[in-house]
């Protein structure tokens, strides 16, 4: 974030969205009509830590959409971002030197969650089709963890989308040793390319917490997302939300309800994956003009990433060219930081919803110059 | 909050605010200025876990107001509401079997924090001055407690103020042990009679963390707070908050910067005092008219709460009376979930704030008749 604020330096380390895809006017009229009606004295005052119930009530529709049913809003807590959702199953789970699993490599602010509750992520080879399920399989009787962690969907840093046959899989190997799944999914509205893979939730039979967002279809300022699971994990959660900031901001929660009931999701979301998948094409493209042959990288069909790298035996060092990056005015994140392992110093991950297409196709370029010319060093 | 929903009982065991103290049109002002300005895509981004330095710089000069000085805004924290300030304390200053030392009775929400994070309370004895000083002093030798909680102003449950003289002593006696403070300030703001008295946080040296919330002077709903320390504390609880929920609402955050900028809090303090001031008065003089006579209470100068009881020898139990209470359409608090230690079973808890002045004068009634006939039931 500090990097981002400066001006003369092109940022691909970000993972925000770009700032033509908050739908203002949508959100503008929400509040207003929220706070000129009678509902606004109700919005001011306190509420209860599930959340509102109308919001709940709206949540579920909307992952019913994509397959995630629910018996009833007691399956669903209203959290204040997706992030607070990660937090508070750590925080239900985890005691000091408990593992958790994850996929290498994962999302880092994940990592430093767990990090923070002195628990010890694990990592998990992965492969195109998702989890290698011998090593999942392994490592689940190996560390006994009480939790494994996954982004199915477009995953952080990778982009990748698990198959639903490797979704099948994980949810039979948790199942058989009775591991609880965070399944994060904040990415899975924005499938530019292919076709959706129904959520790893809906392989399971109770041992997966679904948690979601709305910061990356909606907007992150206002720091609303949801964990959809089992009654009483969710109970569970919910004590833990009550200590941690009583409820979400009201506001927010109508926001989002209203956004739902509204039906403004449709239209918004393509006009944002239409945004979107113009820039990953302009990255995409520049890659492939502009970066060394010995680069490769995933054609990520959703999500904000290209994740890419080279060979170890090239002997590129992500970490210690960041700096020249820097100088060629460009950024990106270094692939160590998403590995439980501190492992990808080969591998950088470089994000296309937040720059300008003119910006993308000058970072890259700025970040081939950079690579082209580390590699004549080295050689 | 379940009981509150039930229309038929009159609760006066809540602490929200009165639903005609909200500033709605001036929120509905500052909303529609920052969703209609330039600002507003910022708005609806990523920001920084410290908060807005607009907004930090807005809270240094609402504190300075009340002799808070700070050296820079890295002395402020934006939060969730006042309960993230506490948590994110809890979370940087505890671990399991820690003890924090909390006058006797003290807030019901922060013990359940404490719980949370298996560390133990420990009750300080206090007095009409505020703590003990002796029993403060005993206790740190004897647990060396990592943390003190107080809230000086218009103490929940209690309603007391600690006298100028008291908090030079806490903060003499905690400095010598190097025990830090965590200073809880909601109600600071709401004093209906009497002077103010400096924050405890203004004769202490740097062991003291000053947290105070919004949610009493603008809006619970938008769940905004902050807390005010050292640098290096300061820090700490950023890191938890990082983790926590990445940052406040951005849209919170600016409705109390505008509020405070634009230069809206003196005659909205003025308004809603004058009218807790009022829905006090209606109590207190319900309460004389209707409460048996060994029924004591003190006259709260400020905040949301009058505190009241039996002397022990009335063999009066607020638990087991509370569903009697209840079949008389009437809700209260009782005593002993304020006490670390469980006492206070002849003790009890009333709020002014949030029913009407109609319903304040019913409920006392018939929470008056209840304890009549609880009493003529007992001779």
């Amino acid at each position: 974030m500090k990097l981002t604020a400066d001006p003369s330096v092109i940022s691909l380390a970000g993972g925000m969205p770009g700032s033509e895809c908050f739908p203002v006017d949508q959100i503008r009229a929400i509040t207003e009509d929220i706070l000129a009606s009678g509902r606004a004295a109700r919005t001011l005052q306190y509420g209860v830590t599930t959340g509102y119930n109308s919001t709940r009530e709206a949540v579920r529709g909307y992952i019913k959409d994509i397959g995630v049913d629910t018996e009833s809003i007691e399956n669903i807590l209203i959290v204040s971002g997706g992030q607070q959702g990660l937090d508070l199953m750590c925080k239900a789970f985890l005691n000091k030197g408990d593992v958790v699993l994850v996929e290498d490599p994962t999302y880092l602010a994940f990592l430093q969650i767990v990090a923070g509750y002195e628990a010890v992520p694990v990592g998990v080879r992965s492969n195109p089709d998702g989890l290698d399920i011998g090593d999942l399989e392994a490592k689940i009787k190996r560390y006994k963890p009480k939790l494994l962690y996954v982004v199915p969907n477009f995953s952080n840093p990778t982009g990748k989308t698990y198959t639903a046959q490797n979704r099948q899989k994980i949810a039979e190997t948790t199942a058989k040793y009775g591991v609880v799944i965070i399944e994060d999914d904040p990415y899975g509205r924005l499938r530019y390319e292919g076709e959706d893979v129904a959520p790893l939730y809906t392989f399971c039979g109770g041992n997966c917490v679904y948690v979601s967002s709305f910061s990356k279809v909606i907007s992150p300022g206002i720091r609303l997302g949801f964990c959809t699971g089992p009654k009483e994990i969710i109970r569970k959660l919910e004590i833990g939300k009550q200590g941690s900031d009583v409820h979400s901001s009201h506001m927010s929660q109508l926001i989002a309800e209203q956004f739902i009931t509204r039906g403004l999701f449709p239209t918004h979301l393509n006009y944002i994956k239409s945004v979107y998948r113009a820039k990953k094409d302009v990255m995409v493209a520049a890659l492939d003009k502009y970066m060394p042959a010995k680069f490769k990288y995933e054609k990520a069909q959703g999500g904000l990433f290209i994740w890419g790298g080279f060979d170890e035996a090239a002997g590129i060092d992500t970490v210690e060219l960041f700096p020249r990056a820097v100088e060629h005015k460009v950024a990106y994140v270094y692939g160590n930081v998403f590995y439980a392992d501190g492992s990808g110093r080969n591998m950088l991950r470089l994000n296309f919803s937040q720059p300008t297409c003119e910006n993308l196709e000058k970072g890259v370029k700025a970040l081939g110059g950079m690579f082209n010319s580390a590699a004549a060093y080295k050689a």
